[in-house]
């Protein structure tokens, strides 16, 4: 059937054109009809009806009542099946119980989509769940595309079309900021009803944003978020995504789809709730969803390039600030106040937000010095002065606070500028109006206004009218200046061509499918580019001497066998051994105690290997992630890691520059740089090992599920390092266990 | 002169109202002098007589002018001499050059206080600060005293008096909130003069709420911060004070005046500026001062009870929530919700932030079942569901809203309650208005408002008038608890009888006077209830090997010399020794080599020690800060304080429970309660040994600087600590550094 998708097209390859296309139709429908429609606008299917009649709806409505003969003086349909004519979406506003059988009516007729508004479903119980099931199943059995149930509906700003009973659309209510209400750049999701609409309330309310589509999924028996921001980010009108999450499924779709936003430079500005036991317990009551681990989201939102954040305002923040303002270049920004005491407040918020305050470039404050007067200042924080931006100092007759700003916004030693002043009035930014408005027309870096005292309406107004905004507060602006500094920067490394990875071959691939040894772990490393030790694989006692006069004294024996997790606790690891009486005694014991203890264990032999010399430990490693995919792990080894968790991980892949970056961000870093008189250790060395492991398992597609090299022993600057044990599983191995010395 | 109070008299120990008065008549002067009086309110000057006259300002005006035989009609003097009558405050609006001269003229006719507002003293340079210095010293050598230079001055709200030009205070202009505007219970002191009145502003604007006095102190020559600190906490109409601080003068009477808030139970509430560079640079060149170190001013706050936030919003919610609600008891947050996604995003900033979101036993979840839906929840958070508030179930007569979250304030297993709705128009408000008041008339904890859809004007002024508050953000909500909860929390701590000190004997401190080695050291902490060791001075090496001998092997030798810090470099260390021939062999190597070594050092002996058997390294000690008094300072040593810096610092007195809760902050506390196998720790026996040495140096005033117990081997539990090594330095010693080994 024509125009009808399952999920799994949706998922799938087809061009991004035909997936936009798709629920194109769902939030652009040509057609409505209204299941359970009433004339009483005071209740929620009433509200439906309503809403589209004030907002002109110029499609066709369709309303469905088998007892009333005429709604608000429309005609009525007993039944979807008496409409002869297409219907796009039906809005089925029944109780949960009825609302199966309309749902299986809508796929009966040919329907394209329906949003099933009631609750009781997942979030009530087992029944309710496995209703909501059996809703899906129609779904998938059908041409049908089903979002809810559990849902508030959508409102398409654009095109002005409610399929909604949210309150906040009423055209009745006095919305917070309706004289400023307009189809805007930004869309938002969420699975809660509540807060999609609330959410499109707060960008309207603090920077006057208008929205292009507020989604809300509710349960998801069908369509779930990431249908929604795929479509929107193939959606032209869409500049900014607004993701309230919590939990997605079809999570492998992520990479994908936040890939696309990345190179379409859409930013998707997500929080993700039921991080703790009671928001947990909280989803499971009003949604009955299980919320998954908030550190996989996390790292999976951090890789894949989306802005997470936990905080409302922040929220609606980054939204006016990646619809008004180009990316900035770097993160040095220039602050420019009329208070003193508000300019210390904002380079300390700035600072604390990764931001650099600079001192300014003395070309720059040569141009600033004709502006200011002597006790203000042209360093940075530029303190203007309140007094010479009504009063300005002799010889001035521009505008000394538009001037100084375009300066600043010129400056090529600066990324991103701040202007404070008391708006708390309109005066300044109407005084100002034309100049700011010249300069936001030609903007080439953020600019972001902010009110050391609380900004009146008429401040927010202007300021939207001049193209700009004013943030709320100290932190707001700085945090937002860091977080689009951050966007920039992980859109410029994840959107550049990666390093050739360097795949495993197909005979490696196959034997880690029976499971590697350690030393045909180690073997396997050492053919990828990672450091490999001196050492034999010794199958007699008198191998095993002539391995250790090679490698030189001392060594060590480690025994060998795919069935020995343990070799410690069977007496497989002797230590320090000098002499070839010590090395054949110890083989010779070795073979005798292991085979006593585990005598079912098949044995490859004894590794001789040079001892090492003493380095700083470290653990490296790589873990899957059954829905995030392959992660690198590096930490400082012992109780760093045990005990204080000092470890960073990131997804791959890891470039050299992304693996320094994360032995940066390591407590133990003062450790590795060389501390209070310690040598430096080769950190070169460890980064490279990082990058090379990340070309081995990203260039391996999913053949290896997981690394372990601990400890890795790292020596001074220049010495390199050495994986003293070494742990690659493959795909279908089962997970080791603790620990494998 | 009566009335008069110099610098000095206001620090020390005059009775409490006395002080207050001294300010008093500051903040309520019944005559007002202005020096450079003008007609013209569009300029500074100006400004300071026409805020005068629209406040209907009841006392005395004294207008000075040379020139003008009257100003708005008024009559003018030509000198402050020739005013033939008594003058509280005199406001001198002329420029810096100007100021010296009137203030001098000020403290010729006897005035009681002078503003100087001119800028171009400290923040100008060099000439500046001698020409303020100068006003300070015309202060301190008459009865006048002096608040600024460089400041905006003060407004006081409570009798309606303005001392400033700030253009926040204009009644011509439309205030944010004009309609709400009244006097209040929150006072704010600011050195920067647009952030005091910005932050007045602020209250206002979010919570509604007046100010009792706002006064901006600028430059400080003679009046600082904290002489207006102590006149507000003796004020009967402040109940909450907010304090933005550069830098504090006199810092010495913080801990005397925060105590005395504390009792009164008056939260100060202080941002701290210039933490960064760039922040402390901005400060150097708009008030000429220095800022002082951060972590300094942080530990202070926290030793004396101060609540200290960067964040203007938080400042002004905590400033409304102390002001409108009576202290928690305890951390456990009943969240009620007419969304549930809005319930998961507060639930989870509430344990962020600290806070407990408990299941509600079953008499409270019994009592709510009656309003709340099959599909929303009673656990907590209580979800309502937006829609029974309007329909209540089925036998529900009275509104659901109000009963639920009576219900939820009435619980014992409740602290504070958070009420979310949507209030994006005044409907919830209006309609629940009388309950909600009824219920705010009786408050027993907190009970917090916050909506999702930011809030209407309508409805913040009716949340005001109800007696309560609409919170900005769940992140804020969560925040105000939190800190609320910490203040309660270290307001009892604080005010509780200390444990009694155990004051060092007047021999004890006399010895100290002279230096102390380490054996003298130990014994000393040891006659103090710390844990001794076995260890003997010997003087001759037969003393040596019958103390060895006593003791037990091995032992250690080390040589005691005042003159020598590190023992190890000039070979005053022997380790391990076992046996007659050992000790001695060692004994007089080791005077030999110190005498080749350090002949010029007078050598008390050579201590002979029990070798200690290892246990894990802490250090211990007590550091004296110039400004903020002794602190105590613990941690795992080695590493763990060399490069991760992983200790706790907090103020004496260090009670038994604050060490437990001192060292449970410490990252390494999984070490010391037993992670991952590994035995416990005698956490018990180390808070004693902190509690003990905290009676010590508490009971002897300032005579000991500082000690330092490194190593302290703590040993599994129930087997006790023991101190390695000690030292301990009296107060005219200088620093000691390095090691000490």
């Amino acid at each position: 059937m024509p125009g009808q998708a399952t999920g799994m097209e949706l998922a799938g390859n087809q061009p991004l054109v035909e997936q936009a296309s798709a629920l194109g139709r769902f939030l652009t429908p040509q057609s409505i009809a209204i299941v359970g429609a009433s004339a009483d606008a005071g209740t929620i299917r009433g509200r439906l009806l309503d809403y589209l009649i004030q907002r002109d709806y110029a499609g066709a409505i369709y309303l469905v009542s088998p007892s009333q003969p005429e709604i608000r003086g429309r005609k009525t349909y007993p039944t979807l099946a008496s409409i002869d004519a297409p219907i796009d979406l039906v809005l089925i506003a029944t109780r949960a119980d009825a609302t199966l059988s309309i749902v299986e009516e809508c796929a009966r007729v040919g329907a394209r989509f329906a949003i099933c508004y009631s609750s009781g479903f997942a979030e009530a119980g087992e029944e309710g769940e496995a209703e909501q099931r059996r809703l899906g199943e129609v779904a998938r059995n059908s041409g049908l595309r089903i979002c809810g149930p559990n849902t508030a509906g959508f409102f398409n700003a654009r095109d002005a079309i409610p399929a909604t009973f949210a309150r906040n659309i009423d055209g009745r209510r006095a919305p917070i900021a309706s004289g400023r209400q307009g189809p805007g750049t930004v869309s938002i999701v969420a699975q809660s009803g509540g807060l999609v609409f609330a959410m499109s309330d707060r960008c309207l309310d603090e920077h006057g944003l208008g929205i292009n589509f507020a989604i809300s999924t509710g349960n998801e028996a069908d369509l779930g978020t990431l249908d929604f921001v795929e479509h929107l980010v193939g959606d032209e009108g869409t500049k900014a995504i607004l993701l309230l999450v919590e939990a997605l499924k079809d999570v492998d779709r992520l990479p994908a789809i936040a890939q696309r936003a990345l190179i379409a430079g859409k930013p998707i500005i997500v929080s993700k709730f039921g991080r703790t036991e009671a928001g947990s317990r909280a989803i499971n009551s009003h949604a009955g969803r299980l919320t998954g681990s908030s550190a996989a989201y996390d790292a999976a939102f951090a890789r894949h390039g989306l802005l997470a954040t936990d905080d409302e305002n922040e929220m609606a923040d980054l939204a006016a600030a990646f619809s008004l303002f180009p990316l900035p270049s770097g993160n040095r920004v220039a602050i420019m106040t009329t208070s003193g005491g508000a300019g210390v407040w904002m380079a300390d918020a700035c600072e604390a937000a990764g931001l650099e305050v600079p001192i300014l470039d003395d070309a720059t404050q040569a141009a600033l010095a004709k502006y200011v007067p002597s006790y203000g200042a042209t360093h940075n924080p530029v303190d203007l002065t309140a007094q010479v931006t009504v009063n300005p100092l002799g010889g001035v007759t521009e505008s000394p606070l538009v001037a100084t700003l375009a300066a600043l916004h010129d400056s090529d030693s600066v990324d991103a500028v701040i202007l404070i002043a008391n708006m708390s009035d309109g005066d300044v930014l109407a005084r100002e109006q034309q100049g700011l408005s010249a300069l936001a027309a030609r903007l080439r870096k953020p600019v972001l206004l902010y009110s050391h005292a609380p900004a009146s309406p008429k401040s927010l107004e202007l300021a939207q009218q001049i193209g700009l905004s004013v943030f709320a507060s100290t932190r707001r602006v700085a945090r937002t200046l860091g977080a689009m500094v951050c966007y920039a920067r992980s859109r410029a490394e994840m959107t550049a061509d990666p390093a050739p990875a360097q795949p495993l071959a197909a005979q490696e691939i196959a034997a880690l499918a029976d499971g590697l040894v350690e030393y045909e772990a180690k073997a396997l490393l050492a053919r990828h580019g990672l450091p490999g030790g001196d050492e034999v694989l010794a199958r007699s006692a008198a191998e095993a001497v002539i391995a250790a006069r090679e490698i030189g004294a001392p060594v060590a024996l480690k025994i060998q066998s795919a069935a020995i997790q343990h070799k410690t606790e069977v007496g497989g690891v002797a230590l320090g051994l000098e002499g070839e009486d010590a090395v054949r005694g110890a083989y010779e014991k070795m073979m005798a105690t292991v085979g006593e203890k585990r005598p079912d264990a098949a044995i490859d032999g004894i590794l001789v290997q040079k001892m090492l010399k003493p380095g700083t430990e470290f653990a490296l490693g790589i873990v899957r992630d059954p829905d995030f995919g392959p992660l690198m792990m590096v930490g400082l080894g012992g109780i760093f890691i045990e005990i204080l968790k000092d470890v960073t991980v990131e997804p791959l892949p890891v470039s050299r520059d992304k693996a320094m970056a994360m032995l940066r961000r390591l407590k133990a870093w003062p450790i590795l740089d060389g501390a209070r008189g310690r040598a430096p250790l080769d950190v070169d060395a460890l980064a490279g090992a990082m990058e090379q492991l990340s070309r081995l398992v990203e260039g391996s597609g999913d053949a290896v599920r997981e690394i372990d090299l601990n400890p890795v022993f790292v020596y001074p600057r220049g010495e390199g390092i050495a994986i003293a044990d070494a742990l690659v599983v493959g795909r279908n191995e089962p997970h080791a266990a603790g620990d494998h010395a």
